[in-house]
């Protein structure tokens, strides 16, 4: 069975070109500038050692994440959220999304009292943003976990990873599962599912949205294969790049 | 195999006890007191003639819904939306996944240039108020279609309504997969999904979160399972609820 | 002398059916959904040990209150303060209303280092939700002293509620004296006064306002009794249902 | 009967000084700047052709009034509330209050579709700064509709204000009525009572509240007593600054 | 060489008649009515004990400014920004500039940990608002250290003010350098300047733009010397009105 | 006279590097990543036909600008302004300035009823970040310009640039006036001082400022020497990139 060729000659399983330029920030105490295809987001992890009241004393430490888009990261210009005075609710879904997919993934107790804050700041925007930020959110991360590890602010045995963690998107266009979707593509999906994989294989999030008309269990079952393979390339990726001595 | 029995004495895939009232609102053209159990959301379709300005001359209609809390709906009181000045980021997202669940099941054309909004108010929780809220929502939009229908604004034969949509919660918890989780089982659950699923059986948002450890793809298939069979108990209830004179 | 024959068949000294449905809340401390004809509204009283800082160490307590509408109690739905992102004018000087009313017949000191949050959302609106809310508020607020008591928050012999409050809007029509207005009247009142009484009958709060001419001093003196005798029924209700087992 | 001696030397019926420099302000098209004791507000009205939208093509026009306090118009420095980015709940309910007492004695279809607002910002506060406000607010919006006569914004011979107002708040303290409350009598008194008063002696506003205990129908009389009396006061006042060429 | 005239008979390095009432206020610790001709601001300095958190402990004091506009102090009425909801970039700017400006000149040591707050509030503005407020604020500022000297809060021998400041709005209108510039002189600059000088004649601010063209390194140098000179003016102005008895 | 070595290496007039990536975005009509250094902007320029309504019908078109900075540009990570609800004085003042720059040298007749926003979105900040958001804005209208143009939105033969422009920040540390402050020169300098010219050697913009002692008109004159010479540096380089094929 031949496959189809998608509008930028990908084959229907098939990811954008996915880079990442680990330690992009000067600043921060871990960083990733990622890529799928045009969509580029710039992830940084900021450590502070201690944590929100609600916490202190536990033990535990805190991961949370804030998503936002450059005004002109999309094809239209949009208004700030800082300029309307509030934040809408598609960028709280989303940071949200990230914080509790790389939740999934810490040992809290391993991280001891000690807060990671991840910023994504979607600098151009082609679809599929947040399992974009997701996967270079991980690799800050674990580069903010080795900065501490070295100023000795979680201890050297510590293994407050237990695993990795990546995303994809996956849909339906004209009744075709596809990988990866770029902006054009999920514009006109029936079905959109956001799929969120530790490196393990298992699942974090599945957020299945039917665009048009509601999908059977089936395209479900198909969308899942799709992106747990996806997921699992994106798992290898992640390793190679921090293998590089940064 | 026996099955576990549940702290109210449910087994695993049964529902609390749901009730609707139908016509609970003198205002509104559609409403619904609906319980899942201990949990009371009041649901009201406002009806008006017109679309917002995006949408003017094309023909199609808009549906839309808010989700909100009383302050004492919980067990701790909590402070109001209104006060802080702010929607918080899981209000946003129910408010959209409401409106998303109910727009599935609309044929907009049929509907004509017609705008309804669908208020779903909680007024005690107890787990599971979004698929409350989306099951009794469904009983208000049709009735406010029927007022319209009544009223003119909709063709006699136009059929804006595809199908009916229904909603429930299913999750893990210590490793049993169980339907309509009350909030004493949700704060424990392992994974936590809520699955929108229409009157014929298709799925319009199926959203899984690990709220502990990641989820394996056969518990995804247990939960879908579990989600399906309640989802189709509620359909029935909708349609003799609806089948009644008002 | 005849009286008139008001829309609704009332005579004009006549309120509209009131009931009061307590303990409707499984969470509050203490509740009350109460209606004056077709005005509903849910109050309920959050009891919490302790005291804002200014208080602190004052051996006083706290009693506040939060009013709200719902946004399709009303026969237009209107649009949500927490969408707004501010509470209007209207809603700060109810809300500011039914705090002083209760705290009128509140005894701080025999409360001790206690505060009392009453939330009094409209469910249905049809003229008199401030008055139906201080109402229903004051029962709800006597069970969460109760509650208070029995839980030993408060002293065996203390007495913190010094009198029962109600209160009830009155108005001139076509220049007759009405009591408890409903919308139509209301909107049509060429005065109309919001009055606030103890049990004892005196006054707490005298709120007039000429809304078409101003008023004269014998037309207050008729809005005055009208106000008394029906705050004096109110006050028999209240103790009857407080007389009852929960 | 002898008479109580006040704080300042006043009895218990007469008001602090009162003045008013009527035209204060070289931009607006009425304005007053008005003393009651130590309390001094700048009164201006801001006249503009023309309606809010849905006054437009009723024939009608529209006055609204703002109240507000400058940061250190008190004793203790209050925080701005542009800074706090919310107006407060007593700032409204007094820009409501002067707004609805103008309105009184205002007729609509006189004036046309014209729109008037009149600020009252509070320069120094030593209590009655509602009813100094509302008192000075009427000589600013006479001159403006003097103003607007002579630029033919309204008819000749058009007779917009049907009536003059003004107010006084009244109270008890120590048991005993007192007219025009300075602050540290205010911060003390039992009952506080604000009045507006026309100049022909009928109310359009009566906001009697206990602060401490209720109060009886013999005080409230007495209380409405002096309100009428020092109303009537000032308008005599009013009426000779008006008469003044400008 | 023939001097202009200007619209209101100055000639090009001419202020406005310049006046300040000292002790305006009878509840701020210092204050100032000042007017530069039809620009009238009251300035008031509230001096409270303590500093904000991050300087407790350092021995050091706090001075920081707020500057606002009465809604109808300009000829068009603007809103306010209370009930905007938020501060303007305009108000923010100037603000920051006056408590830049009195910081210059106060030896925060000396100080020691107090705070004084100076609010600037336009009362009439015709032009060169924000010199006006840095100008009369100076005025405001040394009274309240008088007065906190007096009470004891500082030192008997500190000298927290290490010099006075004074600030002067020039321009070029028509090609020809103007001091203080009124409103429909500034309206027209082609370049706009304001300038903060200590009494010793040295700069605290330097703010110069081109509204129309960019301006030459002469023009400038022109502009520089008519504010020095307006400046020094001030400062005689100043001294003057200090060295009397309040 | 040997001159000092900074802590980079530079001697006092030296800049740091300067690096312009011309069309980054490839969304935007106009783009450039600009570095001084570590301070890293993101300057995108998006072009709309039309003006905003108080423009329309005058011919003339419109250039704004809006300046931010991610999260974690600087060393301690800051709160975002969309969190925190409002946007803050720093912000507002420094977008206005932009804005003001850009408008300086565009002939708002020849760009026409266009509308032009300018985002300069700070990556990485390491002081100097208006004055690289400035310079690297001018790419990126230059190359929105030549979009318009291209696409025919303004005229084949219409110069909307009338000239280019530059800023850089200079200031005396240690008694020595440097250009281009780092973050460690900026924080510890006596005077910072921004200046903003075109490519012509006029200024559009002088903005001094003592940060610890007034300062001298010796010193002010060196500075704006210092100035004026970084300056025709970046002209020299905005000219070279602008003129390769992008």
């Amino acid at each position: 069975m031949t496959d189809i060729i998608r509008a930028d000659g990908r084959n229907s399983a098939q990811m954008r070109p996915v880079t990442i330029e680990r330690g992009w920030s000067a600043q921060a105490e871990g960083s990733a500038l990622i890529s799928f295809g045009n969509t580029r987001v710039l992830c940084t992890a900021s450590f502070t050692p201690g944590v929100p009241r609600w916490l202190a004393g536990t033990g535990t430490g805190w991961v949370t994440a804030e998503y936002s888009m450059l005004p002109r990261s999309t094809n239209e210009r949009m208004q700030r959220e800082a300029v309307k005075g509030r934040i809408g609710g598609r960028t709280h879904e989303i940071s949200r999304l990230i914080g509790r997919s790389l939740r999934a993934i810490i040992d809290m107790k391993a991280l001891g009292e000690n807060t990671i804050v991840i910023d994504c700041d979607v600098l151009q925007a082609d679809g599929g943003t947040r399992t974009t930020a997701i996967t270079g959110a991980y690799v800050a991360l674990a580069d903010a976990l080795e900065w501490a590890r070295a100023q000795g602010h979680i201890a050297k045995k510590a293994q407050p990873l237990r695993d990795s963690v990546a995303a994809v998107s996956v849909g339906i266009v004209d009744g075709v599962p596809l990988s990866d979707l770029a902006y054009v593509e999920d514009s006109r999906a029936e079905t959109d599912m956001n799929v969120v994989v530790t490196g393990s294989g298992d699942f974090v999030e599945v957020q299945g949205t039917a665009e048009g008309a509601p999908f059977k269990r089936a395209e479900l079952d198909a969308l899942l294969d799709l992106a747990l393979a996806s997921a699992a390339d994106l798992t290898v990726l992640q390793q190679a790049v921090l293998a590089e001595g940064q």
